[in-house]
C-alpha cells in the first residue's frame, strides 16, 4: 500500500511522523486502531506506563488532533475515555505505509 | 512473521527496541538492511541528517552491536564505513515483527 519508493528521499528520517512514532504513543494508536476508544485505565495498563506519563503523551495526540479526550462519569467513578479521531485514523494509515516502505523497500519497488 | 500475539502484552511500548526505533538510527538500519554497508556521507544524504546528529546515532548502533565502523583511505579521502553486523540484522528482523504485530494485530492472531 505504500506504493512507489521515493528513489532520493526513501530513508529520510524526517517522512516519520514524530506525533505517532514515540513509543507510546505508536502503542496508544496501535491499541486505538483497533478499539476506537478506550477508558485512561485501560490504555495505562495495555500500554504499559505510569499514569502521569501517559497523560502527557495523550495529551500530544490531543493537540495533533489524532484522539478525542471525553471525561464522565460511570456511578461515581470519573472515566477518561480517549477515542481516536478520523483524522488520527488518517494519520495511522499514513504512519503504516511509511513505515512498511521503510521496512520492506523491495516490495515498494 | 511476527507469530502469535501476546494478549497480555501486545501494546506495551517496552516491547519495541528503542535501539533501532529513534527515527534516525531507524532509517540508517532501514538503509544498511538493503546495502549491507555505506560511507558516512552516503548515509547522511539518505538519512537526511547533519553530520554531527549521524555521528551520535552511528555511536549508539555501534555500542549496541548492531553496525561496525570501518575507517579506511580512498586515496587520500578518508571513509567512514558502516557496515550491518549480523547482531545488527537480527535486531532489525525482530524490530520488523515487533512493529508488523503493532500495526497488523489482526493478521497476526
Amino acid at each position: 500500500m505504500a506504493g512507489r519508493r521515493e528513489d532520493q528521499n526513501g530513508f529520510d528520517y524526517r517522512g516519520i511522523d514524530d506525533v505517532v512514532h514515540g513509543r507510546v504513543r505508536l502503542s496508544v494508536m496501535a491499541y486505538l486502531s483497533g478499539a476506537g476508544a478506550a477508558d485512561f485505565t485501560l490504555l495505562r495498563s495495555k500500554v504499559g506506563v505510569t499514569d502521569g506519563n501517559l497523560s502527557v503523551h495523550i495529551r500530544k495526540l490531543e493537540e495533533a488532533g489524532y484522539i478525542r479526550v471525553e471525561k464522565k462519569f460511570s456511578g461515581r467513578r470519573p472515566l477518561t475515555i480517549c477515542h481516536l479521531t478520523d483524522t488520527g485514523r488518517e494519520a495511522w494509515i499514513a504512519y503504516i505505509a511509511r513505515m512498511e516502505q521503510l521496512m520492506r523497500p523491495d516490495a515498494a519497488e
